[in-house]
């Protein structure tokens, strides 16, 4: 991850201007993290209102933890207030506890963000601080309460995890990343492939008296049904019938019935059903 | 968050027994963090395979980070190799580059968690360490490769954050948990009463001279717009009374036509249309 990459053009994907909002954080490496949160979900605007310790944004641990994403920290702001902080966002959501008597409404961050990706309003983000969260001045604040959905019995995310959630949710909201193999495309085996492969098999077994002509039970369609369910590529046709061809080439025939107690599963797939 | 709580019967959760496995982590404080991820999300079932750090799990910063999921700690199990970390675990989905060459098929979380949560598999998460994630030959082991879809110019979550993002993605899959919001449901406010406060507003104004009933433009229409897009409860119906009836009383009736440079905005919201 060069600087240049991060310091480069604000970028072309949509919502890049969503602001994350951190009020009075303790820790700086939860704004490193939170830093790194925002830019792998390809965010980058980040402000800090009133923090509890000075120069965060240049903090070694905050710097640490920001693991790259140093564009992040180096064009984020320190404000005194939230009011100043949400200049130019339009609809802000807090990630708080609710303020007992009134306050804006309570939302599962995915339903939230589904509406908000439809309209066109600028999104802030805004987080309380580690131990106390959101003051409650600051959630009459906002347009919507987000609150992650969480275990009843035990409901605290950490600062960083909640913003990389929350990254994470908006991003798909609106259309997210590819996500893109490095293998090549397989090349699926098509069904007369398989009937060969099975044909193979079936020899093969015919040859090491596993399967027996008189006595075929289901052998030969559970094998089927295997090699359905494994949906196999070309490559590995020829894997499976180069099996078949060692065993053919390995053993000798089979003159005579044998005792079967080793060789049959006690399920008996190759008995008579 | 009292032990007891933690160290409670299984919890009746569809997917509690999804199980977490960390491979070859490098830091206990991510040991502790993914303890905490999975216990916000309703999972208990995490085992370290070959860790580089002795007693991880008793590690105080690993115990710190876990911010009171100890319980998650103190069942958790180091095992030296995935295989056994695996035992009982049908699915296993990889969070790793794909080796390039083969492997299984990448897929993004959510689609790949849609079908899981419809299937009856039992599902195991496999997390690799911190700088160089799984080898090629864990990935094998896997059915699946998740990849958290994020900014192609910058890809790095931390161990912790994946974790989380991960264990949040796979709840919602499987049912999610409930949001509760803490205030009592809203008593709106029905059209009656909206259109009573804003008669009352209509003669506060008049009163004040902002509304001149000879040229009334579309003030009150534009009025009734707020209103509605505020979908108004019945206590702030009384409170916007409230502030009409206080003008009513607190101003002195106008009695011939006022200069109106600084009553009226500049749109002239109040001016003929």
């Amino acid at each position: 991850m060069t600087d240049l990459v991060e310091s480069s053009q604000p970028t072309a994907w949509p919502r890049s201007d969503t602001r994350f909002i951190l009020v009075n954080v303790s820790h700086p490496a939860n704004v490193g993290a939170t830093a790194r949160a925002m830019r792998v979900m390809g965010f980058s605007d980040l402000v800090v209102v009133a923090p509890r310790m000075p120069n965060v944004l240049k903090n070694p641990q905050a710097i640490a933890m920001s693991s790259g994403a140093t564009g992040v920290l180096r064009d984020a702001r320190v404000v005194d207030t939230l009011t100043e902080a949400l200049e130019g966002v339009t609809f802000a959501c807090a990630t708080a506890m609710t303020p007992r008597d009134f306050g804006p409404p309570t939302q599962a961050p995915r339903a939230c963000f589904e509406a908000l990706a439809a309209s066109d309003h600028r999104l802030g983000l805004v987080f309380g601080c580690e131990r106390f969260g959101l003051s409650n001045e600051d959630v009459y604040r906002c347009h919507a309460t987000l609150s992650i959905p969480t275990d009843p019995t035990y409901g605290s995310l950490n600062l960083a995890q909640a913003v990389q959630v929350l990254a994470y949710e908006w991003r798909q909201a609106c259309g997210g990343f590819q996500v893109e193999a490095r293998t090549p495309p397989p090349r699926w085996a098509d069904a007369p492939a398989i009937a060969g492969l099975l044909a193979h098999w079936e020899e093969a077994l015919t040859h090491i008296d596993y399967l027996q002509p008189q006595a075929p039970g289901k052998l030969m369609p559970r094998l089927n049904q295997c090699a359905n369910r494994m949906t196999l590529t070309q490559e590995e046709v020829h894997i499976l019938r180069g099996v078949a061809r060692a065993v053919l080439k390995a053993c000798p025939p089979v003159t005579g019935p044998q005792t079967q107690e080793t060789a049959l599963p006690s399920e008996g797939l190759g008995a008579p059903e």
